[in-house]
């Protein structure tokens, strides 16, 4: 039971949003802009790292409908199939070191998983082995912010202890919707 | 040395912000909405709960910045002075639970002590003991994400490396400026 009175039937971030549509408003404008704006990463690309923090802050809720938008970005039907990305995903997820990602990606992940413990474990070295395999200062940017902004998600979701449906089918929805829609859209379903 | 190259002279976040003015737009919107917009919670208080999770996440930028924020807020100049309302913020940052502030605010600070951690780790028993002592589901929902959003802002901080000065004047002049005009204004200064 979520630890104050959020409106019923919203699941996870949605119901937060729903409550105060003050501060909805600011949050998913910026979760647009990192995952969804303009960039030389592809939005699949940018879920995965908001995926691999939000696993790593244990936030169910969080991981999963991102795991899924991540998925669904990825799958890009030319031979690929919906069951491979999510695959690959999971690989990012869990051992991200060795799952089939480019060099940069591999690097940018690494920043990203030192930013979920604390900005400052973020060390020179790591920021010359991103741009050694490609990164731009705004992709190192950008992974920065991605990290940071879902160590604010991650803690608003599991906060307030909101809604987290334990179906698969619904975050895969979620997934689908979260892909095709992003984050600025009236509906209130949805991360 | 800034992790990136950010635009010189400008310290802090704000460095950040001017890099990448399309995600200030919604950070600045979100802070100005928790910190300074409507609340039954004073601007002094909610910059108190900035300034502990600031320092909890042992950002030099943001708890200096925010110090001097609740400080100026809280000097109300009717018998108080500058020097009291600082040393009541330091009490705070370092020993809440005994720092002269109401038992509605001990707790509240216990949700955001805890919300820096982890969401998971704010329990049933902080949010009874957060309304036992007069708090609105409101209230707490403030604070897990005013609490939830330094742990963004403070990632985003110290994961850049961005330039903090060291002159403790510096800060005492931005917190006047962030008392007085908040997080919205067009001024590229300012935490």
């Amino acid at each position: 039971m979520p630890h104050i009175q959020l409106p019923e039937g919203l699941p996870g971030i949605s119901s937060g949003f729903a409550f105060r549509p003050e501060t909805a408003k600011p949050m998913r404008a910026l979760a647009e802009v990192l995952l969804r704006g303009p960039s030389t990463l592809s939005s699949g690309e940018r879920e995965m790292i908001a995926t691999l923090v939000s696993t790593r802050n244990d936030c169910f809720f969080c991981q999963t409908s991102h795991r899924a938008a991540a998925a669904h970005l990825l799958d890009t039907g030319q031979g690929s199939t919906l069951e491979a990305s999510y695959e690959l995903v999971d690989a990012v997820r869990f051992d991200f070191q060795n799952a089939a990602v480019s060099p940069k990606m591999k690097a940018l992940l690494m920043i990203a998983a030192k930013v979920q413990v604390s900005g400052k474990s973020v060390l020179t070295g790591d920021i010359e082995a991103a741009r050694q395999a490609g990164a731009t200062d705004l992709e190192i940017h950008d992974t920065v912010l991605i990290a940071a902004a879902f160590c604010m998600f991650n803690r608003y979701v599991d906060g307030l202890a909101t809604f987290a449906p334990t179906d698969q089918q619904v975050y895969d929805e979620m997934g689908a919707m979260l892909a095709r829609e992003g984050y600025v859209r009236e509906s209130k379903q949805g991360a």
